[in-house]
């Protein structure tokens, strides 16, 4: 089946348009720098924090964009999503800003803490079987007899448009604190585009190349873009569970492969070191899908960055995006148990400690 | 012993002329909001996240002061602290940016970790004892001997104007994204009671009280205030490494008696389940003495606050200062293990679901 024509495409005037819309509805999440992981990278990496962001994650600049731009009208018809994670959180905070009825269909199998999360703002949760599929086909159902507005995970202009402005934002600080500075290379992680297709129209501005990273075992966007085509996956067993589509988004992937310069899959040990090393070396806590982007960065200790064999020409100031934060404490748990830190390369070997837990100290 | 005169104290002026001084060298950590943590405290908590600051503590701002306006002489000669924690990791930064020799000592007992870290900017760290007074002895003579600068890590003018920009950031954060408006109450972890120090000079300017946590059994500041003049203690253990001072200083005494309205302590179960909630729900880590001031927002699941039993007239609008945020993966496992997060109370109850780990999602 050919590919459809590449009309109607978001454009980067439409990033900056969302931005205007949504501004002070989303937190300008900070671009945060750590320079132990500079050291391990032999880079900048400047780390777009979408964990903090409404909901702790990206998804909240999309659903923002597209449920304020409905009509009075449509907005009193409710609106309807199906998603098992960040995207339903996403519409239902946007639904309760906006004032509108929100219903989210979810796998019957869904975590209690990610519905706790979707009722928390005010959503009614349906359960439809396990697959994606399933909770699409239950929605569509709901919408055919209710008349709600189906606001799509991300196949869709107005959430291109904005999640692109997680990636405006990094752009801008990175310039503003480098005195005009930009970034040689971004890097996205990916699951049905929508992320990364809004961070190619504002990267493209900027001649910036755009890596994607997918899970391996995951690589519905690298095999498309191989293939030129819209690739169907069977994603394997991944712990990034946000980074999991059999399919990526038309609209995306349109966008995508005239941007993306190459996709690059990473594997569990890779995603859960760069994740435990994000907590310990920069503070802050992502799941394992929101480190995908970071544990290409951080391949081989960093030494095939430096090496220019994870990205051409080894760039030196790197857009890293940091998806989202949202996992539980149990899960954690469990990571930080299988996956150790990186080591910090800049620091000379110390001598042999005492074993002595409690020490006192003076501040 | 009488108290000394108060003269010579550092004003609000001084922690303004310290922003402008080191404006650029430290970030401007973000103030945090997060519902969840709102929705549990039944207030607007505003976080201070100096766990994002350089050297992952507030520290680097008094050492960035203090190192930066020594003299081209007194550069020459070196710099020289005493620290087993993070003041160690700020002079040496603050050393480094300065391009001045930096000695620290430290106890012989020393986590490697923080060896590392210290090491890692440019530092020489020489051992002695396990007390704070082995190592303060020790430093005495290697400036006796090699005429090196001491920056101290609590009690000095420089070192409290520094540490009170991290607050003065604070209060003008809150007006911008209010549109004006202030913090009815600031709640500040104290060790030594620098941190403090500084923000008592600004939130005197703000009319807003402030309160001093302490863990229990480490409760200098508590027994000073009581006391009216400077406490000696015996710390006890606690999981908040960073706040076990034998005695608060003598310049931060003399100013939080005229700013402090009340001293609380905060048990190892409060400081770890703060941690964790804030890990979970905030998406950012702080070390167990980082935690102290939200453990005691939190306090009772929010209830005391919500109640006025915690701080007096159930403030609303509540600073919270998160102080720092260096602890290792295996210690975060720990606590982990040993804390739950506090629960979310905005949740209805769910429906229990199947005991599936994997599930298939897109995005």
């Amino acid at each position: 089946m050919p590919e459809p024509e590449r009309v109607g495409l978001p454009t980067y005037q439409d990033v900056q348009e969302a931005a205007a819309f949504i501004a002070g509805q989303v937190v300008r999440t900070p671009a945060i720098r750590c320079p132990v992981l500079d050291s391990i990278a032999g880079a900048e990496l400047w780390l777009k924090a979408e964990n903090l962001q409404h909901i702790g994650a990206f998804k909240a600049r999309g659903a923002l964009t597209a449920v304020g731009r409905l009509s009075k009208d449509e907005r009193a018809r409710g609106v309807l999503t199906y998603s098992s994670g960040n995207h339903a959180q996403a519409v239902a905070l946007a639904a309760k800003i906006h004032g509108a009825r929100c219903q989210v269909t979810m796998p019957v199998d869904t975590p209690a803490i990610k519905i706790e999360a979707v009722r928390a703002l005010g959503a009614e949760v349906t359960f439809a079987g396990t697959t994606s599929a399933d909770r699409k086909q239950a929605a569509l159902a709901i919408r055919d007899r209710t008349g709600s507005i189906i606001i799509p995970p991300f196949d869709d202009r107005n959430i291109i448009a904005g999640q692109g402005t997680a990636t405006l934002e990094l752009f801008q600080d990175v310039a503003t604190q480098t005195g005009g500075a930009s970034l040689d290379a971004l890097v996205v992680p990916v699951g049905g585009g929508g992320l990364i297709a809004g961070a190619c129209l504002v990267a493209a501005e900027h001649n910036c190349p755009v890596y994607a990273v997918e899970p391996v075992g995951c690589d519905a966007m690298s095999q498309s873009l191989a293939q030129g085509k819209r690739a169907l996956v069977v994603p394997g067993p991944t712990i990034a569970d946000g980074l999991k589509p059999v399919q990526v988004g038309e609209l995306n992937f349109a966008i995508a492969r005239q941007h993306v310069q190459a996709a690059f899959q990473v594997t569990d040990v890779e995603l859960g070191r760069a994740l435990v090393s994000l907590l310990v070396y920069a503070k802050i806590l992502v799941e394992p899908s929101g480190a995908a982007a970071l544990a290409l960065a951080l391949r081989s200790g960093g030494a095939d960055l430096r090496a220019g064999e994870t990205l051409p020409g080894a760039p030196k100031r790197v857009g890293v995006i940091l998806s989202g934060g949202n996992l539980g404490a149990e899960t954690l748990r469990q990571l930080l148990d299988g996956y150790p830190p990186l080591p910090r390369p800049d620091a000379p070997p110390t001598h042999k400690q005492a074993g002595v837990d409690e020490i006192e100290t003076v501040e």
